[in-house]
């Protein structure tokens, strides 16, 4: 359980981030996470299941490998309970679980699991469940939240957990994590998850398409997000470079 | 012609915008001129045709309120000869003289007219032309092109002429020009074209265009840009605000 | 509770329209139920929640707006109990009720919140389920219908409440409602849901909007609505006019 | 050459359809055209080439089998040069040339075959040119064309000559030609096209094609014609039926 | 219940065939089955409703056709009971209850209708539930399933049971059923549906589209298949034949 | 210039590639060619231009890297002069001349870069040559053509220089290059441009790349080509391999 912390800067709104195993933030968007603790802003995790369905790793394994890794990150971590690992559905009683968790946290941004649905089914639907979180979030009148107060959010970023999951209507934003202690705590926050990283190639893929995109920048390394809504900008101060070799 | 300038900002790389007709730049991205040049950017206009072929306007007034439209926003202005207006056609050599004016200019960031091909067929054409001249800009084997260094831009972005012209495959940034002064700017600047404003509704096209996208993001009047390529961002304090009401 | 009607048109089969929310009808569509329901058209709404979940307004009181709105538009109303603002879920139980109103009411063309996830969560769903219901309408065999004979509508068309809702894969049609008497009636409509439009621009938004598409179709206002399926003509003089400035 | 004749219609504009070959208007959209003169409107075809570098038949052959199915279908017919079959290639001066016929025919609706790309070369660059030179014929500035008042088309549609021609991102609207009388003119003037159809199976083709769409639709054959831009509807009955079968 | 079966050929692990209504697979892929089936390959049907909401035929008569017209495509056939006719809903449960099949079956290739949600509701949710179904067939903790060993098939095709249901966003490929005992065993399987098949037209709706789609790529008659994810070829002779006719 | 050659294997059609620089072939799909010319494929390559415009090499130094990397592929190669590198445009009388070398060496697949606008201008500007080059290759009546026989090619895929070049609205089709010679032989052939290869890391984008791709496929490596239209099969056991790790 996160509790209220004397780490928060007051110029930087919390990040939240949600996951639907105790896995997925980390594979899918830790590099971003440690590039933006190391800058200071908080990050909180939220972890939907214990990856119970998975083919290797006790769920008490994965907990300690979530609550290994997301320390890594600068990161606290709450485990909710929805459906269990591979039952998760589309519930209205679970989006206003997770609207509450926003309007604890009061994150400016907030990451999810992107909605393709060509991926394992419980990350489109947290997805979903997070987009209509965060609007539930600012609803004065919805009376399971009325003991908070509502929160508006500022951005919504989706991230793939799988290349396959990459939504393909929507322009990403690249995050450059080439700088070596980025990449480095992303590599050991992603090696947490033990029962995960040995039997599979997972950190390989990661690294791999990662540096792809890199490439394609011109750059290091580079983990890409995709902005639920258009981003808005004072400036194109804010939007000078752009992913192309030319 | 733009003389090298003593008003160069180290800290700001030139803004160098691309028009098919005299009016094009001011009434798809006018607003974004202003809120750059008063940021202290510097901004050159190329414009490739004297607008002819439209029902309004001789070629002599319009090249005189286009000078005028960009003092207006604080911009230089050059006129260039390809096939004239109504007459643009994709033609290496036309890429090729615009890239020239790339390594000329040498900017960060290129506006161009948005690729859709449902609008004055030069706006499209432009497009095309300005991509691939910021391509062949770096290209250090151009022999027409040889007498300047090479140049990598940093991003190009298109604007829409008209909401028919908006990419539907692109996600839009949006910017902020909701500031008395920048609104007031922009809509001088879109006055200047007399000859094209008294004749038509163009310019509350883009004022009730501009207020709707504002609506939608919270904010009083914002305009789209459409970037050619993702944008790398050093960190998402870069993107922290979404078009989003929630 | 719409009763049998003396008022039905032989020409003409009722229109029927549903929102999940008091509002959506009047605000996504309001001036063309004005437009129909001028032209002699019956049109009845269906509203599937109280609007309990906003910030602004009590149960009580919208559906005391939605109520004069409705008339005001010349619509008869009813309320149906699904799972409640801001819980809707996709059900088949919903689907068919829904369908049981399809056959009670025999519309000719029916009108439902668009399908884009990207709103208020309880839109889209109702989009869904009036596309199901509409189906299920039609098939003989549904036990929990048997006791109405089946009904097949002739069109499903989505309205989007607000822009971000707009379909991207269906091209609209736009219908003018420009004349002086449908503008004033869609605009009393809008006000009649005094509880929301007071506290936000909503009124702003439909109307800029409406504007920029009229601009563009070269008329006053207009409003889109997005055909589920193909239009099937007689002839070519059915769609003379066309969105387009040239 | 089209002579002003004396059986245009008041209250319809003439229909003028382009054509890149001999053959295509007939087995793109002939039974609209079939439609449409039987209930009294004008239809003028413009031919672009000879259709000279086709696998079977002379030029002479072909213009005549032309001239004859645009009788059988009651439309008027001109041969235009461009650059020839499988020569053309999108010009600013081709464009320019259409568009006087364009402003010497007025026509309300324009008829072009396809933009898609995966065709015979041909169709999508007339089309791309009809789209322009619809536009064009009503900038008063263009010098060619000067000498005939300007022109603004009510609607282009497209035409799909074979099906993978079908734009993918229209909606199309669907035309009934199902009558008897209709669909026995269509298929006369395919026929007429002797040259082609004997050799291939081309009519089969465009037949099994409409009674697909016409099966989806629930009634005989169906066409399919691609708006270039939205409808403008006067009113939902103009809309009244949808290619469902539910 | 399908038994283990001698008939395996060791060469070709089994089709699994998902049907949400008893005549299904059968008017979507008929064709497909039966040429694999004559080729050798086991083939198996999951029948997911009885029927029981059509407006034509009664269960009884509907569970008959269906086994008759297995048999006659040499399929083995069972019906799985999930939320009945008119009534599926995307449920974790029903999808674990399916991943239960694919383990048991152990097939390569599955099929299931595609995921467009423009056609009956209970088409796209059972491509849904199929698609998750084969995903969680291969997590070994997923505890409903412990009972069987982990089964990772090798290929997910959607059919469209009507033409509407297609993908748009997915190449298909096309399978050639043109052989004269094919088609005839395909037209037989889905006459046995003998309810379905007399009151509407649907058998001439298959057969007309599988001829149109034959013509386009220059044979009799194709059935098309949209893969899930993209093919996986060892060279280029599995992919030697395109469906262009030039 | 290619020789009529006594390697031609009668059960394979030759392969034909084309290019508009010396490396396009090489870094798009190397590994492809290098498989097919193990499996007894013969493959020809067509360079449209000398490479006379990039940074780095001379065309003489270019043309040789060419020679041995086709040699290398066990490939042969010709030079085309069209307008020269960095200077491509689309004229009918190209698409002609590489229509007369699809006539002379007959292939049953062709390759081709992307249509991507995105890239360098003369990769999709030679892929739409192409494209129509194969079309106008089977017409009878081209009067440049008349020379040699019709010929009408089997397939036409095309492959992606660099990754923002893939095609987003054509499903890939994966070939796994993964065996360790057909790996290696890719390799050399890359290598074999030295003048490009030791300036940039293009060897690294597409290794990763292609690894990336073998991940998601669960092999080693994986090159995608994207065909041009649907391919039809025979049978599904020419598609029983999915890119799917489930």
């Amino acid at each position: 359980m996160m509790k209220p912390s004397p780490k928060f800067h007051p110029e930087f709104a919390p990040l939240l981030a949600f996951g639907a195993h105790p896995d997925d933030i980390e594979f899918g968007c830790g590099g971003v996470i440690a590039k933006e603790t190391h800058a200071g802003r908080t990050a909180h995790f939220v972890i939907c299941s214990r990856g119970e369905a998975a083919s290797f790793g006790t769920p008490k394994q994965r907990i300690a490998e979530a609550r290994k890794s997301a320390a890594l990150l600068g990161a606290t971590v709450e485990f909710v309970e929805l459906d269990g690992d591979a039952h998760l559905e589309v519930r209205a009683a679970h989006a206003i679980k997770l609207a509450g968790i926003v309007r604890r946290v009061r994150p400016g941004i907030v990451l999810a699991p992107s909605l393709g649905e060509n991926q394992h089914p419980d990350h489109p639907r947290l997805g979903q469940l997070t987009r209509d979180a965060c609007r539930l979030a600012r609803y004065g009148g919805v009376r399971e939240l009325r003991q908070a107060p509502t929160q508006a959010i500022k951005q919504l970023f989706y991230y793939a957990v799988t290349p396959e999951a990459e939504p393909a209507n929507i322009t990403p934003v690249l995050i450059d994590v080439s700088a070596p202690h980025i990449l480095k705590t992303w590599i050991s926050a992603m090696e947490a998850h033990a029962s995960q990283a040995t039997a599979l190639n997972y950190i390989e893929l990661q690294l791999t398409w990662a540096r792809s995109r890199g490439l394609r920048a011109g750059i290091g390394h580079a983990l890409a997000l995709f902005p639920n809504d258009p981003l808005v900008l004072d400036s194109l101060a804010q939007a000078s470079r752009g992913a192309r070799r030319f």
